[in-house]
């Protein structure tokens, strides 16, 4: 199977998605958009994708599936191990919770479409967009640390997991817009064990060939 | 086992938690928090839920699931039958997808906190306010529209589904909130479907306790 990835270096959902590709072993070809320049907008990627987000995971027969938690549970279906989320059902639900405070309550709301159109229509400046940014991020990784139990290497296990994806993928948001991180250290021992894996290492923006 | 669903009558949340349990027969004890009195900030359930969000699960055990889509995860792992997500892993994902343009990309823009955030730090009157729950409401709708097949009663298949116990519940907040719905003729089909059900009925901000 050839796996075709339609996304962007930057895009923190497709940084979530390359990094479970490259955990799970799954090889894929790199299809870069460059987002401001309205390059998933053309009428051949909004057939298939209606939505003109990236990222989205192209199979063979065509099919395109998008969303990247959504991407990422086919995968686990597809290819099971390692698996991202546990099996015991409450554990599971628990990783998942951890996971989407970063994907459901920051993420979404910090999109570059929000920013663009609170600056366009709201007349927020840079600075404004900046504040908004900070403001979301640090509720949610807040809101992520005090889920954590203590004692593993990643946030729930000893290998890394769904919500661990989310969180690295975040946290390079939060580096670049000078999120204090000074409340966070707990966040940041996960974010190193992280990004000494290959698979992490390789699914950073900084080493995409469109970076 | 005794469920305690801790939640709020309006919140789009709380609806998709609802319907979730309602269609897989499970029951519940219903603990209504007045989000706006700010209810879900005392430290008796920020114990429960350190993001002082509404809903969560409380198990017999005391464990609290939270994150909407985490629990009814958790609910297909406990009682499996009828199944919310297709086994197919490319139709599952789909359904996920379609879930997820209302679930990460309507709802948390919209959320009650963002809306607060924004009148109380960006200076967004009421009438700003409206405009953006009633854009992002109708981007996403229009996604979500764009996904479907045709021939089902549903948005994927004859009986109900993950993505249509998102779509109900974000229904709710677009006729609440004035959306021009003359584009979403489909969606207001599925809508009238999955109301005659007494699991979306019974579901239902109307019909609940604290309404």
């Amino acid at each position: 199977m050839t796996l075709k990835l339609h996304n962007f270096f930057r895009s923190s959902t497709s940084t979530r998605l390359r990094a479970a590709l490259n955990l799970k072993g799954l090889e894929y070809d790199y299809i870069a958009y460059a987002l401001r320049k309205g390059e998933t907008r053309t009428p051949e990627y909004l057939a298939k994708n209606p939505q003109g987000l990236v990222p989205s995971l192209e199979l063979d027969d065509g099919t395109n599936p998008t969303q990247s938690l959504a991407i990422i549970d086919y995968l686990d279906h597809i290819a099971p191990d390692p698996a991202l989320l546990p099996s015991d059902p409450v554990l599971r639900a628990k990783v998942q919770a951890a996971a989407h405070t970063m994907a459901l309550d920051v993420h979404p709301v910090n999109n570059l479409k929000v920013i663009q159109h609170l600056e366009a229509n709201h007349g927020l400046s840079k600075d404004d967009s900046q504040n908004w940014m900070r403001h979301w991020m640090s509720q949610g990784l807040g809101a992520y640390q005090a889920l954590l139990p203590n004692g593993n290497a990643f946030s729930f296990s000893d290998t890394p997991q769904l919500c661990d994806i989310c969180l690295v993928a975040q946290l390079y948001n939060a580096h670049r817009w000078g999120v204090d991180m000074t409340p966070f250290a707990r966040l940041l021992e996960i974010e190193e064990h992280a990004l000494k894996l290959p698979a992490f290492d390789a699914a950073r923006p900084e080493n995409q060939p469109d970076a």
